[in-house]
This record gives structure tokens, C-alpha cells and sequence, in this order.
């Protein structure tokens, strides 16, 4: 008799945002009358550029004549998108990436849960607290977790660091020495930053004590301070030690559209076997490319007229932020992030856990937030408000809010 | 010092397909004047249908404006497709299976290769042989295949079974009892087909040994004969041991689309885990959606317009398909498919291998097949045609082969 992994069962609940919009679905249900405002899941709500449009418009146009029909796309992705990647997000900022260390994908969700499999079955991961749910859960699907504690909802077998307003959302390094170091800078959910002497610091504990960062940049378009880092790759040594993810979901609206990237650069090695081999061997194994209109659809993101639509787009979430920001203090709140990333992360009053702040709040402003635990036991008694929605919106969510 | 999966390091060799592509590459540079004719990778030649073309349009209109635009998908695919699928592929041949048993991926490839993931570590698999190399490949990256004998070219906990002209390209049922077994019918190398009592014995089988039935029914579309069945869920009993896979890539074009999808059937348990709640949270986990313009694409697939027009295209390539089968008996060759499969498995020449057949036909004729050992043992001495060159092509082949 066939058997399953069992490892899936010692999954806690469902998938967080599954939960979320569960619960969304049950208030709307009964409470048809009642306008709800979707500041929960990272989910942008600005329509794709025009730039991007008429790339996508352009490339189906292609697809439909056999002399420029594009059937299966290199494994790896197209070169005319590697190149623009290489240049743009690395080579003009200093950092010696090459196209051919570009894996494209269909999205750092997907990357994010697929780049353990690489790694070895006994390897320990450490993670930042409160933190986006996938890299966990991916470690928990492939066994590497040990067992889970209900009580203080954390894995045996898991090295959590915190980040909580005490130490101003800057992860410690772990006493036990991991070998996979997952970071999201801008993070997710917290909002906070590194800045490039603190990432420095880690690339630095990576390679001084035989560490993979896994290094999530998803967010990496919203940062505005000076010397917050782009890119883990502007810290020395870190193609020794650092596999970045990135995506267009964020800087260019695409997620319904699905579009990342991972880098992984040839020096980076287990004795003389280079991880990008591996990447490259799952890739052409187990994955078939992204939709060539996509991946036009992504070159689009670096022309002179996408870039500055983007900008543009950008800003607009980004005053968003700052509408939550400044309302959420104005009504009282403690708040941080916001500045370098489309998230503000805000302590729920007091005596209110994360889930009852997220029921209290839904139910009174018909505004739907994301419960800071569900982020981790360190995000218990915060809660996430993103800055994708529309200006309208925002603005009612926080005229809401401040009536409480 | 972190550690690799050295599952990896255990495959041989690279991907079939990678490899073709680097021989060919090299055979061009080398011959600059020579002109190639691909029919090897099963990738297609004809652009996408006109109804397929409309709908892309019409959808990335929809991305343009705030009111239509898409962001996230829902996890498991949009409703508008589920429904579609379920009532054309499923309901309307008798087969029991509901919207929400359909899970929408970017390909059948991917699913292929991440299905294994749900099973146990120690699960038993069983492939026909030839195969696929997905399937096996898959297995090995987890871990779930033994040792590899270079001699034999088989790992040492698979489970083969031989699929030669002497048998029909018909299994026969293992010795040993497997947890898992992959079928593809039509077939692919093969080309071959099963009859409907022929595959309802597999599905007694597994029901009867505690099975699953990974059944990868990609080649649907090119069934001509009567007595073979579309989808396997027109045998009694499957919906407690079949998991199929299905694309758009073949019927329709997507092979740089992209577009799949599992049916997983609630009735598939395992003591009282239903496979298909763990689908479900891979899907919600690790995956995050087909882009909705690809949805829209696939949903018109269905449409009436859609359906004459692929219907079409799949008449083009089976009348290569044709032109093959009869110009290689022409030529002296013995061959089967072709009939209900793009597919046509030809033996090579007395004396001569698979690889050294397939280094021959590039050379001579500067025409690209793909060599029967790729796909297994028992492909040894056996060579791939597709039929979706164009049909010129195709012509332009079968001259040259009948010439050496």
C-alpha cells in the first residue's frame, strides 16, 4: 500500500493567506452590505504600465504567425532578458553578475520554496521571526524541521531570530550556526531594512562560518534611504555566499502575471560542486520556462518609458504608505517600516492578540489586515497593513481606523 | 559547512534533451551551411489558433485598467477554467470528476516532476521503459531510487518495465509491487496506445495492490481509434488510484504558453489523508498560479472557435505524423505510432545504437531525432520522431532519410 509524505501533516492550519481569505469569504457572506477594504495580502491593485501592455500585445502579435511563433523557451530563461536583468539590476550598480547567473522563474514565491531542495536533508535553517511563511512551511514539506510545538508554534529543528521593535527589527546572529540563512530585505512583513555595513556583517558570518543567505530582495524597488542595499551583491564576498530572489510582482504589478528571477552565482560552492549546477539541473529537470510574452512582458520593465511608468507606480503605493503611517500614529498606534517598503507594521492595543485585532477589525472597520502571528511567534501582538491598495481606499481604511 | 542534496550528483549525465540541444549547437557552428530539421524535442511549429490569439489580446486589455486588472490568482486556478475543463475533458465523456478536483499549473512537465513530492520517502516507483526522463529524474533528485548501474543504465530501486516491439509496447505487471506507477498514454516515446480494457486491468491492478496511477495523458488530442480512451477516468474504479496529468502543449500549441493541470480526485486516500488536501497545500505552499492571461488563453482552447481551429492543427501534425510512418517503411525502417500519437519509434539500422544512429541522421541527412536510450534501457537500438515539424519539413526529412 502506497504511502504519503507525513511531513505535510505536521503542517499547522492551512496556509496563512488561505486562512485569511477564508475568513474574508465567511464575513462577506454575511454581511453583504458591508464594504470590506483589502489591506491583508500583498497583492498590488494598479494595473499593469503601458509600456508592459504593449510588449504583451506585441509578443501574442508574435504568437500568432509561425516565422515568429516561440514554442519551448531556454530552461533558463531568454537570453534578451538575462542580459537586461544583468545590466540593470547588477552591472550598473557595480556588482559583477552575469546574465548566465540569471535563472528566470515564475515567480521568488515559487524560488523561495523550491531552493531547499538543492540543499542537503539534514541542513539546519535559520530564520528571521515574524517571517514570510513559505520558507518555513517549504523546510516543513521536505522534513528538515524536526517537530512542531503548538504551545510556542515554533519547530524544534529551526533556528528563529527574532526581530521585534526591541532590537529595532535587526536579527542577532543565532548561537547554533545554521547552513541556510534565509533574509528578506525590505522585509516582509516587518517593513524594516539593513543597512549595507549590517548586510555586510552577515555576508561576513556566511562565509566565515560555511552559511547559505537566501537572500529575498522581492521588495527591493521601494527603497528610498541611501544606504540601504539593493542587492545583497554590493557587499564583498558575497558571491561566496549569497543566492538572491527577485520578482516582479511588486516593482511591476505582476502578480497575476508571474515573473522572477533567482541569482546564483558560479562562485558560490560545496567543494568543488557549484550550486549553480544544481539550480540549473532542477531548473531543466522539474521546470519548463516562463511564457514567452511574459518574459517580453519583463524585458518591458527596463525600457526607458517602464522604468519611468514604474517610478510612478511605485511613488503612488508609497504615498500609500505614508497615508497608513502617519493615520495609524495620529490614531494612537505604534508603527515602524513603511519608508523602504510597501508594509507598516503596527502593535495591536493592548490585551489584544494578532487574530483579535484581525477579527476586531475586520468586523468594526471591514478593513482586513494580516495577523502579525501568523508571521511567527515573535509577530504575535503586531499586525501588517500593506500599501497596495488604491489611494482611495487607503485613505477610507484609515478614516475608518481612526473612528475606532 | 552547509550541505548539498547529493541526490544530484547521482544523475548521469544532463538532461536528454539539454544534451541534443549542445549536439546540435556544436554540428551548426561546425556546419554553418547545413540546414537542420528538427524532429526531436516534441516542441511545436504552428503559432496559436486565432481564438487563442483573442482571448490573450482581450485579457492583457483587461491588465491595462484598474477595474479589470488581475493580481494573484486563486491558488488552485480560476473558477472560469476549473468549470470548463471539468465539463468538456471530464462530464461530457460520462467521467464523475468536479471543477474542484482540477488543478491548473504552468505544465504538465512541472507536475510530473513535483507529484512524487506527496509521496513517502520509501515509496516503490515503477516506469515503463522506455520513459519519459522526468519521471525517474524526478525520483532521483528525492532521494527514492538506489543506486545508478552504468552498465545497465537503471537505478537499483525502480521498478522497470519493458515496453518493446515484442510485447506490444504493452507492460506487463511488475513482479514486485510498486507504491507509484507512471503510465503515459498515448505514448510518449512510443507512440503507442492502450486499449480501454487494457488500461481498466491497470486500474484493477492498482486498486487491487494499493497503487497510484500517475497517468500523463498530455497526447490526449491525437487519439484516433475508437477503443482508446481519452482519460483514464473512463475505467471503473480510478477515481480511488488515478492521479492524471494533462497539458495545453500539445493539443494546443502552449508549449511556450505554458499550461497544465492535475486531476486529483477526492476518492484518492490514503487511510483517511486525502491526496488531494495534499495537492492542494503544495499548491497553496509552493506555487502561486498560471498567469491569468494564460488562464483566459486556455479557457478558449474550449471555445467553439477554439476547438474547430485546433482540431486543425492537430489534422497538420498527424498528417506528418503520415508522412513519417510511411516514409520510413519506404525507406526499409520498422516503425510503429503515429496513429492515436505525434509520435513514430523507429529500430535503427543493424549494428547501430541509439546515439550512433542519431550522430548519423545529423550528419547525412542534417536531421535531428532523439535517440531511443535516452528514454530507457529497452530504448536502446530505437529512435524518436515527432510529427510537429512543418509539414514542408517533414517532406524535406523523409527525402533526405530516403536518400542515405
Amino acid at each position: 500500500m502506497f504511502k504519503i509524505n507525513d511531513n505535510y501533516l505536521k503542517l499547522p492550519g492551512s496556509y496563512l493567506f488561505s486562512t485569511i481569505g477564508k475568513k474574508v469569504a465567511a464575513f462577506t457572506q454575511d454581511n453583504p452590505d458591508k464594504e470590506i477594504i483589502r489591506l491583508g495580502i500583498g497583492d498590488v491593485t494598479q494595473p499593469l504600465a503601458p509600456a508592459i501592455i504593449q510588449a504583451l500585445h506585441s509578443a501574442v502579435d508574435e504568437m500568432a504567425q509561425a516565422e515568429t511563433f516561440h514554442g519551448y523557451a531556454p530552461d533558463l530563461g531568454y537570453e534578451f532578458l538575462r542580459d537586461t536583468i544583468a545590466k540593470n539590476d547588477y552591472q550598473s550598480r557595480g556588482c559583477q553578475i552575469a546574465a548566465d547567473e540569471i535563472f528566470v522563474s515564475d515567480g521568488a514565491k515559487c524560488d523561495s520554496a523550491n531552493i531547499q531542495e538543492i540543499f542537503s536533508q539534514d541542513s539546519k535553517i535559520a530564520v528571521c521571526d515574524p517571517v514570510y511563511p513559505v520558507y518555513v512551511d517549504s523546510n516543513v514539506m521536505a522534513g528538515r524541521t524536526g517537530t512542531y510545538d503548538p504551545k510556542t508554534e515554533t519547530w524544534s529543528d529551526v533556528i528563529y531570530m527574532p526581530c521585534t521593535a526591541d532590537n529595532d527589527f535587526v536579527p542577532a546572529f543565532p548561537k547554533e550556526t545554521p547552513d541556510l540563512i534565509y533574509l528578506c530585505y525590505p522585509n516582509n512583513p516587518t517593513g524594516s531594512t539593513l543597512t549595507k555595513s549590517q548586510l555586510q556583517e552577515w555576508v561576513d558570518y556566511a562565509n566565515k562560518n560555511g552559511a547559505v543567505i537566501i537572500y529575498d530582495a522581492a521588495y527591493e524597488a521601494y527603497i528610498s534611504q541611501e544606504d540601504v542595499p539593493h542587492t545583497i551583491y554590493e557587499c564583498e564576498g558575497a558571491r561566496t555566499c549569497a543566492i538572491e530572489l527577485r520578482s516582479f510582482s511588486k516593482n511591476a504589478g505582476f502578480t497575476g502575471t508571474r515573473l522572477g528571477f533567482t541569482v546564483l552565482p558560479k562562485d558560490l560552492k560545496c567543494g568543488d560542486v557549484s550550486l549553480h549546477a544544481l539550480w540549473a539541473r532542477r531548473h531543466g529537470t522539474k521546470y519548463n520556462g516562463a511564457p514567452y510574452i511574459v518574459q517580453k512582458a519583463g524585458e518591458a520593465v527596463y525600457s526607458e518609458a517602464g522604468k519611468a511608468q514604474l517610478k510612478e507606480q511605485v511613488a503612488y503605493y508609497m504615498r500609500n504608505a505614508s497615508v497608513i503611517l502617519e493615520g495609524l500614529k495620529e490614531a494612537g498606534y505604534q508603527v515602524s517600516g513603511g519608508v523602504d517598503a510597501p508594509y507598516i507594521w503596527m502593535q495591536t492595543p493592548k490585551g489584544m492578540d494578532s487574530w483579535s485585532f484581525f477579527d476586531y477589525l475586520l468586523e468594526k472597520a471591514n478593513v482586513v489586515g494580516t495577523p502579525g502571528s501568523g508571521f511567527g511567534p515573535s509577530g504575535e501582538g503586531c499586525f501588517r497593513l500593506t500599501a497596495f491598495g488604491s489611494y482611495e481606499n487607503t485613505l477610507a481604511a484609515m478614516e475608518r481606523i481612526k473612528r475606532l
